[in-house]
């Protein structure tokens, strides 16, 4: 049933258990190669590379302020040379290749590493598309890392490219805040698909409550959950980097990282009341469903309680003894009727006043 | 169906995400102009005015020990004019002229600023209507922000004009006290409104269990979680207002602020066991139907089960099989009754026994 | 319907929002006018006065260790009289002329505010009755006031006049603490009472659950909700008292404000299991109606689905074809009888493999 | 009905409110005396008695290292006896004599006092009865009190008598951890007859879903409810005694403690397991009469809607009009019996398409 | 019934209440003896051994840097062995011989003991089994106890064999987190496992509701709570070892600690959204009931109310009275059956309006 197309299963690889830790996937050599794209600036310049591989990186790294290399679809390849070019901890690569983790931020050193989600509402489907985002961020770097090409981070590209505002002055740390913040915004148009659905839904259970209905109310409590498992993370996430201990986070970009826990305190509010909403419908659904089988009960025991008297009553004149007396009557027949006018109006007036008409 | 009408959408302007934090919204050309009301009072004296610029502002700072500046419905340009001559921080005015804030207190340096919303049953259609306020407190000047013109805050100016009470003598916190409290006050009406509705829920359940109560008990539902959402956080910015670490609160004030986090604690209190009241309505309500199917049920068992069996008889006896003896017999109509009397009293004494009469 | 009487609402005076802190509400004219009573002792001598002004008090003030002076029925004269006689807050006087406090206590420099709330089950109603009780403590002075005249306070005073025990050789904590434990304690039969209404429905509901004994046991959540209300906030309050900084609570009395506390825990442990009982009796009673409506349909399906049958093949033969030839058999008619005993026969054969006999 | 047999109200005598604390219940001379059992003893030996009065316990505190005093069903004659002469604080007498106490540790100076409850489940009536135990634990005296005669502490007498492992050595402490987790350890046997009888419930529901099952879980509940209040104090209760800040218990002893926590931990979780599969266990049991009713339904709904129809046509041919040309034809009657067949196996179809059959 | 069965009851030995604590089971002649497996290993050699005492144990953790024992059954003989040889604590011996602890990590003094659980879906049941996993640490000694023959380490061993990593190099306490990892990675599958059968089970509440598909849905919800029980406290048990106070764990394997508790938090959220989506899918089954018995219902009264007023027609013909002028008429029979048509035509009508059809 098309309602119920479950979001595909991307599973995608996981080791088997008991490998050991910082290990990569294994080189698929059909895969697609990973995409990079690099902008480096400074308060007065920026360019733009999409190299192909990561030879630039540290000639770069000295000469720009901060340097984004951004990667989409990183393969194993690549990671373990950017683990041995830049003295990653092998846990980070492994979580980065692995598209399974929760948001969380992670404090290794001189390195802060993040890994949050990305939301879209696809166009056609209406499902939502959740995709993992890896940032590690050190001095005067911000490596991020999507699993498919195509993301929601363009508005930051456009105001590092206009250089407007505190952006291009600021260091890593404030990009790392951009990018993040970017990121929780684009759950508010989520949201609001979310909200249009469920009034969709509320409308749909009162005028037209029908098995459908409940298969949508369940597709979409279980959506929600699949939000709440991405959003709710994210504010502890936040927490960890208002709280940074290291020096890599500014005091001043500290009051934006608040602002930011603050949206998506504002988006989990909005969550868990479209979660009791989309609970309190399955009630309401339930409640809709009982009424209309209360009304049609209602119908048939009105029809057999005053027909069947009647047909009984027509049965009994219907019997072929030879001495019944009433049949001779020539008052009988309409007699008749009229005793089965008077049945169904006693039983209408009866009705009446137990309050089914 | 009009039991079902959802307030209306309010969502007003989201920036697109990405957008570079404390970007104000586009001047909308169309848009109403902020409505300014300005009160500056020391203990002796206080004067009022509707300005339509700021270019009094700054003298009156000095003049007076107490600046109120409300604005209702501020418009973006208005914003920056008052963040560049106040000195305000950017995310400060973004919160102001976003109206999707949740309740909450921030400690800008040497500003406080607190959002807040303010309920009100609309008179005709009695919904509720929740209303973002937000507040900047300094030294010597409290700036309110309201979405529309009109507010709960009348009382608040008339205890200043009369000059009773410590109102005048004291400072900007217990100003923004005053105004927090007003607000807040206001709940209490609101709630007394949907005590009522429930009441008379109630009452309609007992009576005359519809469809239309059940659609009036999910909306009430879903107008307490819009209440939740709005008071919840209020507890929280009063607690951080209390324990304020700058020097703005002074610990006279304190007092006050404790006794206005109590009426919120009431608040709650009282919302959620009008929640809960709710819930339990709504089973209350399936078991009233599920009573009533089950009523209706029995009668239709009751007559089906006692004419069936009738008309059966009567069925028999109006077979045309040649050799029937009993047609013969001169007792056997009456006999036939009799069978048919005996058989119906005792299906209704079968009955009586299992007590379904 | 009597069964679904609320408690009356009692909603008393409320100011209206916007008022100033500290405002008692106006004079009533018509209204009684407060009772008074003192108890002023020592560990020798005790003597009691029931004044109908103030004069008296500073004087017994200074001459007697602990005084207790109780007002039943406080008016706003009176309080202000007592604010300014005592130098109280303005806002403990607020709290105490309105009834809509939840239980606390507040430090207000010298003075210990209790509010707190008392309860009865009347008893031809069977309703519970909760009254709001304030409590001022200060060294060798205990102010209590009650909405009604008539408490549950008497063998507090019983225990002060006989002079045993601890109580007339104790301070005025020692009296706040026999007074909130003579409170605490009449929860005890209360909860008894809830106790036996839940167990005479749960007899109900087996015997025979009818619609009745749903609005009784939506009733009855209800009022356990308001006593939740009443008995939760009890433990902070409590523990707000035995934790109290200042000097106004010997050590000695803090084991007895302990024991208090525990008896507080008691009754919410009970107050949670009734609780959870009335909802699983909600279950129990939609079961057993589901079960109840079981049985009714499987009674019509029975009688249906054998009778229908019968009177089908009783149809056949009492149609007029001109050409029937088993009508003209002799045996035609003990055949036709014969198969519709085989036909019922098999039927109910089928119903008892089935499990519906 | 047997199923619903309440435990009886074991509420026992209770204090009027408003009694003054460490208040005895009043000496009633037809309640059955105290028995008192004493073990005494050192690394080396060990003497047993069974006194009737109290007068050899001085002299046995001094001549022994440990002295256990049992007392089952302990009279308020003999309570008193007891406080004088071990100088107890009135308050843990006034425990001591009610049955109300939840379980609870509480540090009184010299002396720790603990209440606790014992489980068993009887025999034939495979209820659960709990019955308080409390114990006080000073320097080398360990006293404990029961409701009625007869205990699960025989184990551990035994263990005392044969003087193996680390008891007769250790001092109060150790005893006192000893009878805390005889009693602890006494709950899994019940917790094992609670797992039984909810398998065999749901075997019930599977097999034969009728209302005693119902009133059986409805049982069930209730009676874990009762274990949920005795058990969850019993882990606060222990960390209380683990935290000590006396000297009374030895480091060596807090280890034991802590296992024996462990097992309280353990009997929670089993305990919540329990009450989450009692209550999936309604949900499942509601849902299966859904599906019988649901079949019950079908079946009534096939005999109705395929001779209904064939009812019809025989009606039809049974009418006595004197122009009817079909009941003239020789083939009138065979293919009125094949317009019959056709209908009937028609309505087979479809039912057989919408997958009714 | 096939869908019911429960996972056989494994409760094993357990003392009776009131035992000594540290007791272990008594020999039983008959069960099969513990096997023993040691690899001994440093960073460039290892050496493995399959060893029937315990004899050569000394030899090796004097030669070599880590030695890892492992035992699979092990039986009461050998424990006490091992107790008396490696100085342990009779608790920890008391617990590993028990199969009923929860996980959790204590610290006795020089040694760690940790409890878990292993968890494998068995291949032709689809049934989880859980067995307990004790694990005692030293420094240079990891001891690891298992239920059965059989395990998931392979893995581990298979790295120390091969001795890439850092697996030779570190200490007891690298080892000690490599079991636990190998251990919480084996959940995943289990989880996949339980994903795809709530997905199936979600179809077959669309496709085909039945009541199978209930018993499925409750015995899942009952494995999900035993996962629960299991995989709740691993969380806890990890904190305390990352948290450790004893110099055991080396702060880089914390780290790794970190990483693996991050994989417990993981499987908790898959385990929480799937106990979620359990509980919905219980609501939707029952939902799915409520449409189709409303089908169903629908379906009888459009025939009954169809068929019961044409047979009542059909009846007032059948009636044998002398004077019905109708049946004279020559167009008697026509007319009936137009009126026929026309009360059926008229019913459809009504069913189509108020949206029957």
């Amino acid at each position: 049933m098309a309602l119920m197309e479950r979001p595909k299963n991307k599973r995608g690889y996981r080791h088997p258990p008991g490998t050991a830790p910082g290990t990569l996937p294994p080189v698929d050599p059909n895969a697609p190669k990973a995409q990079l794209r690099i902008m480096a600036y400074g308060p007065d310049k920026l360019i733009e590379e999409t190299p192909t591989t990561l030879d630039h990186l540290p000639a770069l790294l000295k000469k720009w302020p901060v340097v984004w290399l951004n990667v989409d679809g990183p393969d194993p390849e690549l990671l373990s040379q950017l683990g041995t070019l830049l003295n990653l901890h092998p846990l980070i690569l492994e979580d980065v290749a692995s598209h399974h983790q929760r948001p969380k931020a992670e404090d290794y050193d001189k390195n802060i590493f993040v890994v949050t989600r990305m939301a879209q509402v696809s166009q056609h489907t209406q499902a939502i598309d959740l995709e993992q985002v890896s940032l590690i961020m050190r001095k005067g770097l911000v490596l991020s890392f999507q699993e498919r090409v195509g993301d929601c981070l363009d508005p930051v590209r456009d105001r590092l490219r206009k250089g407007k505002g505190r952006i291009r002055i600021a260091g890593a740390d404030y990009l790392t805040y951009a990018i993040l913040d970017a990121i929780v915004d684009g759950y508010f148009p989520v949201m609001e698909a979310f909200t249009d659905r469920l009034d969709a839904l509320e409308d749909a259970v009162v005028s037209n409550p029908d098995s459908a209905v409940v298969a949508h109310i369940h597709a979409l409590k279980r959506e929600l959950l699949q939000l709440r498992r991405a959003i709710w993370p994210q504010r502890d996430m936040l927490t960890m980097l208002s709280h940074d201990q290291t020096t890599l986070f500014a005091p001043e970009t500290s009051v934006f990282i608040r602002d930011c826990q603050d949206h998506v305190i504002q988006l989990i509010d909005v969550l868990e009341t479209l979660r009791e909403r989309a609970s309190g419908l399955m009630d309401f659904y339930l409640s809709s469903v009982s009424n209309k089988m209360n009304e049609v009960m209602k119908t048939l025991t009105l029809f057999s309680t005053i027909f069947l008297p009647l047909s009984f009553i027509a049965g009994v004149y219907g019997m072929n003894f030879a001495h019944m007396p009433e049949l001779r009557w020539a008052v009988g027949y309409p007699l008749a009727l009229l005793l089965m006018l008077l049945v169904a109006l006693g039983l209408l007036l009866y009705f009446k006043r137990r309050k089914w008409l």
